[in-house]
């Protein structure tokens, strides 16, 4: 798996449609049908130079590739697929809008699957029962396993994103997530907090993004010397709102309730918010508060959310990109990792009302 | 246009493949073989409980459909487009996930698509340059005229959402904007306030929203026996979180400031929210605000935001059915304009902390 699974089209058909078609934009641009091909299927070998003249006799031209044809003549549509859980959770939403603009600069459409981390539905998207729809797959998957993607038979190119699935059959760009959460917890302690809670472990299968910061939340507390409260640890059904307001309302019956909380997405800590300022807590002055993913809701709130901030632009960027390399068998073999950027962006409710 | 694009298959194709196949499947029904790929296909004109026989039928036999054959042999693929400006907005997010909820109940896959209020990508997303992927399309324009789509060369089934095209070439579901409004704008007048502001109206051409709501916000002013003060309508360049922070510092700029706001929807009223806390005014008790969506993250702020409701639910699965009845051929002709319900919640932004 994780092989070049099409072959890139070695030439094009005749075109005989009366419309403009890809020959009289070779024609124009001075290059090969093959390379109008390549630019108009957003193929990463063509030098940028290359790519401007063909984009110029296009648009001269006025040419739109007609797909159904295209489709027909090389088994391909132009289009691909993001298929993620849930995009009423605006960190996926904000992804997509991403993608769609990352794709967009390769001339490839994206269509959008949300699969509710149902593992029928994603097996649906991983079977491809599309496959001939779609040129490559960008999956979050959090019900499907290593194995199940492993013993997939369809073979259309696939990146993968989140933490469902490392080492997989494919390429999977993922954030650094033991290492951001303990950046987190480090903040909230380098505060001076010393009953520092967590909101988001998961024990089912699909809790991987929850161990993963779980692991980095504890680590930072044994750096800073700090004891790990197992009854600090919240756990949750899902990564909503909802959930982290009703974590936050058990911690808060602690005899000793948390001075921190560190939550690990935005709207959890959103959640959390709304249930300490609902009871007359003061944010941060009594509880400091953490999230995960720099949603731009997290900006607007009062107090405004510290978050970590993955960076989702590179994120989509590199997903695109690598799928594109696969689909044009530009990158052939093993299967790549690679972990993208993040930074602590430290607001109001761990820092208090900046100055303006 | 809105007639019936496709006719209903009147007999499907002999099934010589080795898997389980719609003859078996109607074999062991008890039915046609036509009425079990209409169940399939999520067709209405099959009664409950026909529907339930074949389901358990397709459930023995692990029937599974192969979409790809029967796209060549029905011209169908079971899938949906559902094209939205942008995902990041959660109003749109949140139809996103019951459009396919409500799909889903139909055996119909959706796939989104992004079109960024872009009148090229719309113009794509009307002309079906995917029109043998998808069987039918529940469209949000933006930038396109009814015109536009009355020109259109496509035949795939369409009805349209949202306030850009009224009495257009097909099915339209939609929310009474101006009653909306003008409940809105009661309820802050009936509060006691005098200087009501409104956040969100719109100059250009896809401004249909702004407008209708701005209407209402009128009719209610003059209802209440108060002045239309021009200087408290502010326009927005955009429906998101920062135009509506930046509209709202401008109304604050003025010597005599409004008492209440009233916005074009929740994104605004968040934004202008942020900067009346920022800058140190309490609401709802020097300034009330109400919004328009009810998107999870208002009831999750503090205040919690009081706003227009419309029936989402009811949106999506209309929308869904009145597409079903036009692809299986149960509606023909006329086109519908049907509008959903509504309803103000009030919270805290304009009702204060309520008793808990």
């Amino acid at each position: 798996m994780g092989e070049p699974t099409r072959s890139t089209p070695s030439e094009a058909a005749p075109d005989d449609r009366r419309r403009v078609g890809l020959k009289d934009v070779a024609r124009l641009a001075g290059v090969s049908v093959k390379t109008v091909s390549n630019v108009v299927n957003g193929y990463i070998h063509v030098t940028p130079r290359t790519r401007a003249r063909v984009e110029q006799a296009i648009k001269e031209l006025n040419y739109r590739p007609n797909l159904s044809a295209r489709n027909l003549r090389l088994g391909r549509s132009g289009i691909i697929a993001l298929a993620v859980p849930e995009l009423d959770i605006p960190y996926f939403a904000e992804l997509a809008r991403l993608v769609v603009a990352a794709a967009e600069e390769r001339g490839l459409t994206v269509l959008i699957d949300q699969t509710g981390g149902n593992r029928h539905r994603e097996q649906q998207v991983a079977e491809g029962i599309r496959d001939h729809l779609i040129d490559g797959l960008i999956f979050s998957p959090l019900a499907l396993t290593a194995d199940d993607l492993s013993a997939r038979t369809d073979d259309t190119p696939m990146v993968l994103l989140g933490e469902r699935i490392h080492n997989g059959p494919a390429d999977h760009v993922v954030v650094h997530n033991v290492a951001a959460a303990r950046e987190a917890t480090h903040h909230l302690a380098g505060l001076g907090r010393r009953r520092i809670a967590a909101i988001g472990a998961q024990d089912d299968a699909a809790g991987e993004t929850g161990r993963l910061r779980l692991a980095g939340y504890r680590q930072a507390l044994e750096e800073a010397g700090l004891p790990v409260d197992e009854r600090l640890i919240a756990p949750v059904d899902a990564y909503h709102r909802a959930d982290g307001a009703r974590a936050m309302a058990r911690l808060l019956e602690s005899a000793d309730p948390p001075d921190a909380v560190f939550c690990f997405n935005d709207l959890l800590a959103l959640g959390a918010l709304r249930t300490l300022l609902e009871r007359g807590y003061e944010v941060p002055a009594q509880v400091a508060l953490a999230g995960f993913d720099d949603i731009e809701d997290g900006r607007y709130g009062t107090p405004t959310l510290t978050t970590v901030s993955p960076d989702k632009r590179q994120i989509s960027r590199l997903a695109v990109d690598l799928l594109v390399e696969r689909m044009s068998g530009a990158a052939q073999g093993a299967t790549r990792e690679i972990y993208v950027d993040h930074r602590l962006v430290v607001r109001e409710s761990t820092a208090g009302r900046l100055p303006s």
